[in-house]
């Protein structure tokens, strides 16, 4: 993943769940919308759903789901102090099997930093 | 840990950090308070980082860090709309196997506000 | 939970569940309700679905999730020989840090098997 | 994962096997054999056991070990509405962190299908 | 497990064990002998490997499997100095998540230490 | 991860570092320090810390990890015999969700061989 930049993830994630999407029954589809939902404003704002999700994904060592909540940070506008505080709870938290899932989120931020 | 209430689980906890004490060496020492740093406030408010360990110990099914973090929630005048929208987004990131751990956060939770 | 009889697990279980229900909003109860279904006869038959459940739960060391499943098994018809290649399978799949639940899935299955 | 095809996967597959077979020890070895045969016919039959493979190794994040499963379980004939259940339990099971997995899963079947 | 002394878990763990080997198929009591096998003396002491072993099993929160790698330490005449550099790397792989298992460690070596 | 040679492996390791402290505050640095040190020479020597960081990682599925301490133990002079003893610990504590860790372990490994 540290070389593919932004826009071709998403492409790519959009493909496979349009694969998904052909195949999944009732249940599945729900899942997906309740994943959806769990992020969007509410008695907490979406901002810091986004940066729970972040910080959870990266102590579970899934990169994917890390670099899906990074995006959506940026797109929030977290800033970068809120978010190296967040990632570090995860660092934290999972131990030192979650860095080179940190490396690859920080690499990914500078990117989206730099436009 | 459904049965013990909140006094005794404090308790216990300093009882067992001090025999850790007894014997840890500077890095097991320095690791304990990089974990208490991590949740002060700083580019985000405390009870935000609260709320991200508590989510991220739910979905790694840590029993302690969930109640802890609990504890520190409700010192922080978390309400419990967001105490709920926060382990919601634990259970659909850990799946189904979070659920006993999630039966006994809300059971501390009740404890906590029925004070 | 060793010494636990299932009857206990089960009242305790539903103790915690409406604690849950007390507390939790459309998600979480849309999740409850995902993860019955999920288990219902379909193009697989529930015995399968169950065996299913158990053997993951076992692998991802979830104790209640174990005996929950078994209960199912066992109400399910599921044989003996059919429960232990099941629990066989974890045990290859999630290796040795899965043997403590192993030892209780066993023990309250032999408890079931008593009647 | 997403690109390689089944025949290069499976290639690539017994190139490593080759190679820890060149180091490995008595206890590996047997290790391999008791793999194998966990999956064999027993009172369950194969396909219920690859289903089982299939969704434990879907709840704990392991590519390779899904891809290999989803394989067994085209060659036993297993049916997408069988697969798309197995593979439900292991989202529920596992939540959202399952997810990218799960893509995979489904891209991997669909080629399989598309033979 | 804070509370249980080393004789009764010692115990519990084998008639728990006899339960297993009631139920278990050949497969299964071949993992516990390779199980038994890779902590034998070898082109790496005994000591090592369990060393080893406790260490995997606090960063993969396994609190039998710790305990139960302690008393093996504590039979090997493991010095408190060796056992607090392995377990300090448990947390250090492992985070934070690893420390109430950490303080159960503790506190069962110095339970063996007081004889 | 396989087919990459380990200069390269370590050089992007080294820029990604770079990356990392860009960003990284306080906290996240120290961590790098206690992680460092907790490897070095003490009551167990530098060598057998590294085998209990190699077989940690393997037990927690995490490939990045398993190539840096099988480097490290490489160039301590670890013996082909002895790294086999470690991975098959890991092997047997984590089941056969390691196993495609191991391969690429040992890939790595007979690379390292063949200088």
């Amino acid at each position: 993943m540290v070389d593919k930049d932004i826009t071709i993830f998403m492409e790519e994630r959009e493909e496979l769940n349009e694969i998904v999407f052909k195949y999944a029954g009732r249940g599945t589809k729900r899942f997906w919308n309740l994943d959806s939902s769990a992020y969007e404003d509410g008695a907490l704002p979406a901002k810091v759903k986004e940066l729970i999700g972040l910080t959870a994904s990266l102590a579970l060592c899934c990169d994917e789901c890390v670099k899906y909540h990074l995006l959506q940070c940026h797109k929030l506008g977290v800033s970068t102090a809120e978010l190296e505080e967040a990632l570090h709870i995860g660092l934290i938290i999972g131990g030192s099997i979650t860095i080179p899932h940190l490396r690859r989120a920080f690499k990914a931020w500078d990117d989206l930093k730099k436009g």
